[in-house]
């Protein structure tokens, strides 16, 4: 599974030096054709770190041969310093894969603010080139791994070709992106535009409605590379679902796995009058930290789910507005529904459905619930 | 000093049985003249409890004679039955005064979707309106209490005039307002029009710019109402500051008493190109919960003030951000500035600056950590 499923890639993952636990850090994907067709997606913050402004550059001309990701460090707001050393990065990894650095991309997670420690940085990419291995898949997504406790791969198979990936990123998950990091590659025959198109289709989709703490990073970036290696040209709407399969499969892992998180929950708006209306509703109950602590108290306290709809400004009228969790209709016609007694809340899985009677679209948004472990990573992380 | 520090009022405060703790839980607050000018703000939210919808009603014409206020149930969500509570509220306290119900105020707190104990309420207001005393401003700042654990209550003197006020609310803080109730009181003799202006002025810049958790309440209202019992008419301006500086006081000990927080955290930006871009931008800081969590642990991370300020549209170019913490500057050019060791965050207030680079504008915005504590709380509100 994961990146190297597909076949024309090679991969590895290997212990640099960078995290202080002696964990491997530096992950290195390489495509070997015979096509290089690439696309991606970046954060959408405004505060974007070296790699991804270095990125951005790398696959504007749709042609990526290589990826290089370290943790320890985001490399964001570095200044030109910074700049310098994801491009130095790039160059290092271009030399020893015989390649030109402006098809190498760079990934970073890690601390803001820091500059990377460029020795240790690309005798590990060294180390990696040498490793690379067409089994290396989960080689590398151990490698990206930061407060993640596993590593995230996904696989499906098309018709005589496939979709891999690794994902990494277990907290500041949020619309944008997140601090997450994502490799795809496919052995399709898929030029960069169909690429491109089939990303964006996918990433809207999932991981920009993935929202487990609101907070959206520097670093994001979602990679999608195609080798060309089965030979097969698939059909267009078929790829764009396998796509999708597997970002959706990627992000439901980075839910699972957030941090501190107890519950994974899914906020699903329906009878909204149009999708943005429903997908602005869902936020807002997805970023009400009242609301998640009270999942986390496993209790269904409707009250906080109209509240935080209430600050939105989709089409609704407060007295056709109805709640269900986990299937109960706990709210109805604005007021009191069935017995919140009724209400389970003891899996991990918890759905609450906005009702807002008002039209017939509908959206998906996922969050975690808001716990003292995740207080305690966030309140401990750098220092 | 609470709302009977000004002349021509009297108060009382009750326990009625509503609060499971038999403690103080409805409060009276009458106006006795000669003048009954009021003025009120209430939530942005568009999901509104019964009593805000009958309150705005009672305040449209510009005259409110009594107000009276219940914890141990919000009467939100609670549809037409709910509504008929509040104004039965009314008319009971109208009766017992011998005033009109539609001068009558009414303001609830508590949980979301239950109905009120009719019988219980309506005996407590018949209490408190036999305990009515012109020293009862404490009394009632006490009954108001829900999960705040002191009274919050406050007094300014002008020329021969004076504003008093009391407050409830230690959580679900947000502009817009909160699960927060005000009573503001003076015995100037000011006109409904000018208290409205008054008010407004002065919620804008104190209780809007309070966001200890990003949540809104369905029940937030900020009363004023005049006596004239002094005589005296203020200067215009003079009234202004004084309204804005109780607003002030109570606002932060509304900060300072927020659930489950260990620090006051005032969130200024600079520089900014309009006052909107500088609201907008200290709003995003306020609610990074991975900057709150920081706060928390005393870790000056000034990368998560970068990347919530990174989300916004607000004007600035990366490279000129600037972010100081408790004074000293970890940030400059967008990049590392002084040594973040030099950054005592110990205290309960801290301050972080935030320069834009952008313009000559500027805004504050207060919120709190989230802590553990926050998360106890609120996972255990309703159960």
């Amino acid at each position: 599974m994961s990146v190297t499923g597909p076949a024309g890639f090679r991969a590895a993952g290997v212990a640099a030096g960078l995290k202080a636990s002696g964990a491997p850090d530096v992950a290195l994907v390489v495509n070997d054709g015979p096509s290089h067709a690439a696309a991606a997606v970046f954060t959408a913050n405004r505060v974007q770190a070296a790699p991804v402004l270095w990125s951005r550059q790398v696959v504007s001309d749709g042609r990526v041969d290589a990826v290089v990701l370290n943790c320890g460090g985001a490399n964001a707001c570095t200044g030109p310093g910074g700049f310098q050393d994801t491009h130095a990065t790039a160059e290092h990894v271009a030399g020893l894969l015989g390649v030109s650095a402006t098809d190498v991309a760079v990934c970073s997670t890690g601390l803001i603010g820091e500059r990377l420690p460029m020795g240790e940085l690309l005798a590990g990419a060294s180390a990696a080139a040498t490793a690379l291995d067409a089994e290396g898949g989960p080689d590398a997504a151990t490698a990206i791994m930061t407060t993640d406790t596993v590593s995230k791969q996904s696989l499906v198979e098309g018709d005589g070709w496939s979709v891999g990936g690794m994902a990494k990123g277990a907290g500041m998950l949020a619309p944008g992106l997140a601090t997450m990091l994502v490799v795809l590659t496919t052995d399709a025959e898929v030029g960069p535009e169909e690429l491109d198109s089939a990303l964006r289709g996918a990433t809207r989709v999932t991981f920009d409605r993935v929202d487990s703490d609101g907070c959206m990073s520097t670093n994001d970036t979602v990679l999608l590379l195609a080798s060309g290696a089965s030979g097969a040209r698939p059909d267009p709407v078929a790829f764009d679902d396998v796509v999708r399969a597997v970002c959706a499969d990627l992000a439901g892992q980075l839910l699972d796995d957030a941090e501190g998180a107890s519950k994974t929950i899914e906020v699903e708006v329906v009878h909204a009058a149009t999708e943005d209306d429903a997908v602005e509703a869902a936020r807002a109950v997805t970023r009400s930290n009242l609301f998640k602590c009270a999942v986390h108290g496993e209790d269904p306290n409707w009250g906080r789910v109209l509240a935080a709809v209430g600050t939105t400004g989709a089409a609704f009228a407060p007295q056709d507005l109805a709640v269900a969790i986990n299937g109960v209709w706990v709210c109805r016609d604005g007021g009191v529904g069935e017995d919140r007694a009724e209400v389970d809340m003891s899996g991990r899985a918890v759905t609450v459905t906005v009702d807002l009677g008002a039209g017939t679209e509908h959206a998906t948004v996922w969050t975690n619930d808001l716990t003292a472990d995740y207080v305690h990573e966030n309140s401990a992380y750098s220092t």
